[in-house]
């Protein structure tokens, strides 16, 4: 707790923890060399960014693979979405993906309709993950691109990705398969290996690094086309200036995570406490995927407005989120996908939860769910 | 001077100010919210963020102008050039650019000769500089994009944007008007107003920001497509959670800048003191384009290698450059497009200048280039 403020939105971002700021302020004002220069200060900023690599990639389980650093979620996402169907355009122009991904994984796909490709938008079921039979069927041959997130960043629903695997490479060898990460990574075991895919994205400040950076994991030898264009960073994948305060922050947040084997425990048992807590008040209507990463919960409190909700309980200093930050006054596209009716829609708040929260801050926020309800209902 | 370092690569990059550093701290752990999340955290790191673009806008003299936040000078010019040019490539399909551009614009030309747009790649004189009569030349009614740095990175020359805008303007109405402004923002007075172009990059790291932030300035009404996809983020024009620790903190770095119309006096009495004291060296061969920003020096040694030098100076704790960092390990397309022998584009180191360096460490420069000069040529 930061002050008398009770944070819920860790799946919007999150505070830097204290390793990850002591080392981005060395970087930046004693390790401030530039890794393309050739001289001791260069060397030194060179060596920081592949120790933080290192970290991340034993993070995701696979030492031997390899990552690339990029701006943030949104460009590693891009980068495997366009740079992987633009380097095997030739060998297929059919891709594969849901109607549950990221914005940032959604507009890239748009992209590649404009340019031609066949593009495949699967339905989530009920609960929000993708039927495996819907992915099985739709890869083709031709297909050059599969994908699909891990955990969806609105509702939890973890889609099975490790089933989904085998099936794509049967159906569709030549098919890159990529899995958008950043909602998992940190907050529940997994591990590129046992995964399966060929390319992973991950980013700093949902797992308490700074903003500005984010990576992509790729299976050694997966190669992708890149998209910024310039230096020869990141061996030429990548190219500018590497945001070194960000990568060894990364690195550093990354190792000072608690071990994530013990933390859905952890999440289950402040999420459980949180659902008994809802169960009287009257219009609430969580969200429970089948298999669902228990640090995001999703719940509709009918009859109210996600944002006059939110407003209410910001004024008590707890912060939740209305559907994600990143669909700002849009309607959510994956409740709306799932199914559930706008009244649900149009009053869902998003609770997620980082491995800093405590008993004490969900009973304060179901406290205030009480009284909101209680007297914005009245109110109205 | 850090410690004992003397640090003359500023234009590689630079440390990080006291001032930038500190606002830094504070977005990544206090005011650490998603400017996208509409709750009170939010809301303060956006109004962080449009502050830092207010103070940006003003030091680039068009306060009404608009800036659009990237990762970076490579993301901006990438984002200008390609943005640029995909946005006007229905009425027409030449571009126009030199050969002493950075990679990170020379590069994404490249990109658009790929996709069938006829580029024109002006070649410097013998100072560096693209001579305002070919520029004129070059352009024609169907031209679409003119890019042209304002300082080079390498020899400190500086085109004549002022007097090169209203020549393209006349002989091409259609073009977009880009400059690179990295090396020149924070370094010398300029203005993008009396500059006269649409579009012009700067970038965090070269002016005592971190690294991973940078800017393109657009003149206001002047669009570009996006290249990064997602979010509604930098008003749908760049996706991707802004990167608020870089952009307060490119802000609060532009803010503690000495006033600077006062720099290049302070530059040149440097610069002035460093070739007076190479006068002597037997081979020295500095660089001057007529027209230069006085922060960088670019001098030959003749007879000996860029890195051997280099290296001699950092096993002393004095920091230079071998022509650009961005093009580590290869043979500077600058200089040799500005027709130098190749045993002075091999032998040439580049000095880069911050206001605070002193002429004590320009003595100290020149003892161990003396020392240099006598050992490693000996040694030969």
């Amino acid at each position: 707790m930061i002050g008398n403020v009770v944070y819920l939105d860790n799946s919007s971002t999150t505070a830097v923890c204290r390793q990850a700021a002591a080392k981005a302020q060395e970087m930046m004002c004693t390790c401030f060399g530039n890794p393309s220069s050739l001289h001791t200060l260069g060397i030194l900023a060179e060596r920081e960014r592949e120790a933080a690599r290192a970290i991340l990639l034993k993070a995701l389980g696979d030492p031997a693979g390899e990552l690339i650093f990029t701006s943030g979620g949104t460009e590693a996402n891009n980068l495997a979405v366009l740079g992987g169907a633009a380097l095997r355009q030739k060998q297929g122009r059919h891709v594969v993906t849901s109607m549950t991904e990221h914005p940032s994984v959604a507009q890239a796909f748009d992209r590649l309709e404009e340019q031609g490709f066949t593009v495949e938008r699967l339905k989530p079921d009920e609960s929000g993950a993708v039927p495996v039979s819907a992915v099985e069927a739709a890869c083709r041959p031709d297909t050059v691109l599969c994908s699909l997130m891990l955990v969806n960043n609105e509702t939890g629903a973890v889609n099975s990705i490790e089933q989904i695997v085998p099936l794509v490479r049967k159906r569709a060898p030549l098919a890159m398969i990529h899995c958008d990460g950043v909602q998992a990574f940190g907050k529940m075991p997994f591990s590129v290996k046992s995964l399966g895919v060929d390319a992973l994205t991950v980013s700093g400040h949902k797992i308490y690094a700074p903003k500005g950076i984010g990576a992509l994991y790729l299976k050694k030898g997966v190669r992708v086309r890149p998209q910024l264009y310039g230096g020869p960073q990141e061996k030429e994948r990548r190219a500018g200036t590497e945001n070194l305060p960000g990568i060894a922050a990364f690195g550093a947040a990354a190792a000072a995570l608690p071990p994530v084997s013990g933390l859905p425990e952890k999440f289950l048992e402040l999420k459980t406490r949180l659902l008994t807590g809802i169960r009287d008040i009257e219009g609430a209507v969580p969200h429970l995927p089948q298999n669902h990463a228990p640090h995001i919960v999703n719940i509709s409190f009918v009859g109210l407005q996600s944002e006059t909700l939110l407003h209410f309980l910001a004024g008590r200093e707890i912060y939740v989120s209305s559907g994600s930050a990143c669909a700002k006054g849009r309607l959510s596209p994956v409740l709306t996908a799932m199914g559930l009716p706008k009244e649900q829609v149009n009053s869902a708040i998003r609770i997620s939860l980082s491995h800093q929260n405590t008993p004490e801050e969900i009973d304060r926020l179901l406290v205030a769910l009480h009284e909101g309800a209680d007297v914005l209902i009245r109110k109205k």
